[in-house]
């Protein structure tokens, strides 16, 4: 099951042993203190991994700037090495995208947490790469506001991986991606200059949007140190629905029927039976029917300066076929909805690894692919569970496979062709990291591959910036 | 009053002739047949200035390809003959952004005015870049949805132009810059290969950005060809109201107050006692206050599925003190109100040929800037008019100055600095264009420009696309 991208990066030369008498280590040490250039295997192995365990490598050191002056000294001090950089936030990833190459510097940058007061009249605040989702949600909460990303690792997923992702979550419906909340932002470039753009200003169109290149870029361009973001009202009211539906395609059906008759509406989460079934199985969840069994569902959230569940009954009252309803207008019995959804991750993890896969369909062709991945699995890997969730006003599904055998590669590259015969994207809001830059092709053509390795070069002549992420390790030239 | 942009460009060169023995003009008429290519100089003179007659300069000739494919093949014939490529849309320009550096080619790009239909799933349709924004407007209405940028020169700026641009206008406090409605789009790199992500997906990850950097780039990366949209709800119900306040800082609370306060919020637009007075003088129009006098005003629209003036009147009660205000609810009263801003272009030019600078300020520091432009041009340029007016939410002041002599470069630069020091942007939403090259670096570090510099070299690396637009036409890798 598990990929070595270190075997796939070429890579096989002998891991330099870092220790008191190496010179990259002392002049780590010199930037950042002594504290904060971790070596001892046992203290970075969590960094040397992501959350999936399918991906790993043994960096060289973990070094934990406290501030951009700091991240600059210590990219310029790689750049003099010849070592490459890995930068990491909350190391939340799932495709190998913050996981080192043998011999790389990882980058962690969870002391840059600084929350700046928020500027109310421009409705943003300013804050470090480090501060976790959660953090910044409750500093603007404080007054009266909210950030436009939320998703289920909050409490550990950073600012600058959201950035360097453009995660997505469960409000894109409503605020768009991270891309979309981002004003401005710092970041070190490759040779260890600081750019930043951290005015606020919403209409600044001085040449090209750099901060808007690095969203998404996945450490390949520059390491992101701090970001403007803007911030959204926090609405009042809000109501929590599930809706039981007969299938993927009635699902689609009353997703477009939502956006166009509902305001508001702020979150669109599909789940399946068999999800369902094993949240209530597995993560304690009680059964949100009774017994009740459907194959699909809807949660819905709509948010308002009025209460919203009025609107929302009217505007299902003529919508497709709907087999059960429950609502929530109080909070535990939202919570008790969500969790529906939420618990998913959890739930599929207690039931052992799975195989994940994070895509894009067009919701017009949604529920073809979901057919076809179904025959797919159960022609070329029997036995094989899948358990499929995701934000579906977005077309994103969430692809889990229980069980498919030490066979991942052939699983990806399976899925991943099928989602680019239905007009999907191979990449939603995980990133490419690892996992996919074999993929690469069956979202962008010759001609586009080769613009984005020319803005790689231009950047980052060296390559020494997440080498291996988005582009086979090797070197984005040569490929 | 006329800078010549070629003089700038250091271009003394003789101008070639181009005629029936021009191999270039031969190999262009071989693309897109006799008809669409333009020598006579009575017929590309429209093409060689923009709207301001600031800029002009002298193309070798003016090609209009039909498609996609057209566009590539003109770009290929333009490398193989060494010449430069000046993208064109409806030009409507005000910076010399669309305007030729001597010898050049103008590809104008009116023809590529393909609307497919609406996919009212997705919320979302394709466009050629010829399209006017008003025929965009209208071919989407039709299906109740509505296009989320608009602006005065919607008849003829195109959906390329405004691309290119990042054009803002009247509707970015609702729904973003040009940018937050570009989904995907189609582009012709300088090397004639093209570039197209048109799937639709919202989520779409794998690499960079590339749509999202063009936007704003102002022709000097690749030539958009089509563009995929997203498009808005085309709301049942608007009001507009003009209020009148006592000077900007007043508009500015206003402002946030309605933000703050009102769902729904379309449009923030700031006019002047000076400017009305001239709408009234000069345009015909009706003096809104009956004779009243005011310093400043706001016209404000809202929007909504259900009458939204009730609740626009509930959220001003307790505003920040409005000394008048007129309210139009049905269609010809807010095209009275609208007027008053909308004729702020036309009557300014039937006073003279304007002095336009088109900036940002953050809205804590906007009024003491408008306090010290009036300082500095009473200081320097006594006798010169200002009429200021512009999209107050987003902090963008559009600067017109009546009669500062022809003194042109150096207004710019006072102005420019002006902004600068009070945190502001040189460029809002009209593009660097020729006219602010010289002062990037008000508004961009020495690394930010190289990081622009970098990515300009690494797609056009002969600095054929526009060239003297965003950077001195000298060559981007020289400053």
């Amino acid at each position: 099951m598990t990929a070595d991208p270190d075997a796939r990066a070429g890579r096989d030369r002998p891991e330099p042993e870092a220790g008191p008498e190496d010179a990259l280590v002392r002049a780590l040490v010199g930037v950042v203190g002594d504290r904060h250039v971790l070596t001892d295997p046992a203290v970075t192995a969590p960094f040397e991994t992501d959350w999936t365990r399918r991906w790993s490598g043994r960096a060289r050191c973990v070094v934990r700037p406290r501030d951009t002056a700091e991240v600059a000294a210590v990219v310029r001090v790689c750049a003099a090495h010849g070592v490459a950089v890995v930068p990491q936030g909350g190391n939340t990833g799932l495709v190998g995208g913050a996981v080192p190459v043998a011999g790389g510097v990882v980058v962690s940058l969870t002391r840059l947490d600084g929350l700046e007061p928020v500027d109310v009249l421009a409705g943003q605040v300013t804050v470090g790469a480090g501060v976790t989702l959660a953090r910044l949600q409750e500093h603007v909460a404080a007054v009266g506001l909210a950030y436009g990303v939320d998703l289920a690792a909050r409490d550990t997923a950073t600012v600058g991986g959201t950035i360097a992702t453009n995660a997505g979550g469960i409000h894109v419906v409503a605020h768009g991606t991270t891309r979309a909340q981002v004003v401005g932002l710092e970041a070190v470039l490759a040779d260890g200059s600081v750019v930043a753009r951290l005015g606020g200003l919403v209409k600044d169109n001085v040449g090209y949007d750099l901060p808007g290149l690095l969203v998404g870029s996945e450490g390949t361009l520059a390491i992101v140190t701090r970001a403007r973001l803007r911030l959204v009202a926090r609405p009042a009211h809000r109501v929590v629905a599930l809706f039981a539906l007969d299938d993927l395609a009635a699902a689609v059906q009353l997703t477009a029927h939502l956006r166009q008759r509902v305001a508001g509406l702020t979150a669109v989460e599909y789940v399946e039976r068999a999800g369902v079934e094993l949240v209530v199985a597995r993560a304690g969840v009680a059964d949100p029917f009774a017994g009740r069994v459907h194959a699909a569902h809807l949660v819905v959230e709509v948010a308002g300066a009025e209460p919203p569940a009025e609107g929302l009954a009217a505007a299902v009252a003529d919508a497709p076929a709907i087999r059960d309803v429950a609502v929530a207008e109080d909070g535990p019995g939202q919570a008790r909805l969500w969790v529906v959804r939420e618990a998913h991750t959890e739930a599929i993890a207690a039931e052992g690894v799975p195989h994940k896969l994070d895509v894009t369909l067009p919701l017009a062709r949604i529920a073809a692919f979901r057919a076809a991945l179904d025959q797919l699995l159960a022609a070329r890997w029997p036995g094989s569970r899948p358990i499929v969730f995701g934000h579906l006003a977005d077309g994103n599904l969430h692809v889990n496979v229980l069980g498919p055998g030490p066979d991942a590669d052939r699983l990806d590259a399976a899925v991943l062709e099928l989602v680019a015969e239905h007009g999907g994207s191979i990449s939603s809001e995980h990133g490419v990291g690892r996992q996919k830059t074999a993929y690469l092709h069956l979202g962008r053509s010759d001609a586009d591959r080769a613009a984005m390795r020319a803005i790689k070069r231009a950047l980052d002549p060296d390559g020494r910036l997440n080498p291996g992420v988005l582009f086979p390790a090797s070197s984005p030239a040569a490929t």
